[in-house]
C-alpha cells in the first residue's frame, strides 16, 4: 500500500513549553488549547503543529532509532506562511521580536514582500506576501 | 496584527531532487506535479510539503540571516502521519526501505502501532495507527 495518511502533524522540539506558549499564543496571537501532556498544539491552515518538550521529544527519537540533537538545528526546516498584506508581514515580525524571537525587517522584490523570524528555540518561519497570496484571498 | 496565515508550507532541504522524486513518488506513491524551479511539492492532508534543492534552500536561509546547515539534521523535526490500519504502516515501512530510505519494524503498545522511516536525506517520518486514527476513518 502507498502512503495515504489520514492526517499529518509536524512535530518540533522546544526547550520550555511555557516560553513557547508565551511566544506563540500571547506574542503572535495563535489559538491553542494550551499545554497538554508535554505538547503544545496549534492548528494553522495546512499545518497541524505540535511543539514537544525536548526530553519528551527525545524519547520519540529513541523509538525511531535516531540520535537526538545536541542543539537546536536552526534552519533545518522553514515554516513558510502566505500572508494577506505587506503590513501584516511587518506587524507579525514586530510581534515576534517583541515576544522574544529574532526577526529581520521584511524585504521586497518583484512585487513580493518576505520576512523571517525565529522562535525562541530557533525554529525558522517565513512570512510572504505576493500576487499569489493576494489572489488566494480575493 | 496577529499571525493569520492564508496558507502554510513546510520547506525541507534535499540534496538531489531526482532521488527525492524516486523515493516519494515512485517509492511511497505520493502524488506530485514533479520538479519545478528546484522544488518538489506534495500535498498531504494538513501538510503542504516543499522539498527544495539544497543550494536553493541555502539562498533562502541567507535571506533569513540564518547560517546554513553543514549536514542534514536528522530528527530536527518529525512528520507524523496517522495511518488507517497497522498493515498499512508495515507496507509503507517496507516501501520506504525498498526505495532507499531507512526504516524499522513497527512496534505496538497500548493498542497503538507506530513505525518510523527516514528519507534519503534523513528527514524523519512517523507512521501511527491507533484508536484515534481508526475513529477518524469511521
Amino acid at each position: 500500500m502507498t502512503l495515504q495518511p489520514v492526517t499529518v502533524v509536524l512535530a518540533l522540539p522546544v526547550a520550555d513549553l511555557e516560553r513557547s506558549l508565551r511566544f506563540y499564543r500571547d506574542g503572535l496571537g495563535l489559538a491553542t488549547p494550551g499545554i497538554d501532556e508535554d505538547i503544545l498544539a496549534f492548528e494553522l491552515p495546512n499545518l497541524s503543529l505540535f511543539l514537544i518538550e525536548r526530553s519528551q521529544y527525545s524519547t520519540y527519537l529513541d523509538r525511531a532509532g535516531v540520535a537526538g540533537l545536541t542543539a537546536p538545528a536552526a534552519g533545518a526546516c522553514v515554516i513558510s506562511c502566505a500572508i494577506g498584506t505587506p503590513d501584516e508581514v511587518e506587524d507579525v515580525l514586530a510581534r515576534a521580536a517583541a515576544a522574544g524571537g529574532a526577526s529581520q525587517k521584511a524585504t521586497e522584490h518583484d512585487g513580493s514582500c518576505a520576512g523571517y523570524f525565529s522562535d525562541p528555540d530557533g525554529h525558522l518561519w517565513e512570512l510572504v506576501n505576493n500576487h499569489t497570496t493576494q489572489a488566494a484571498q480575493a
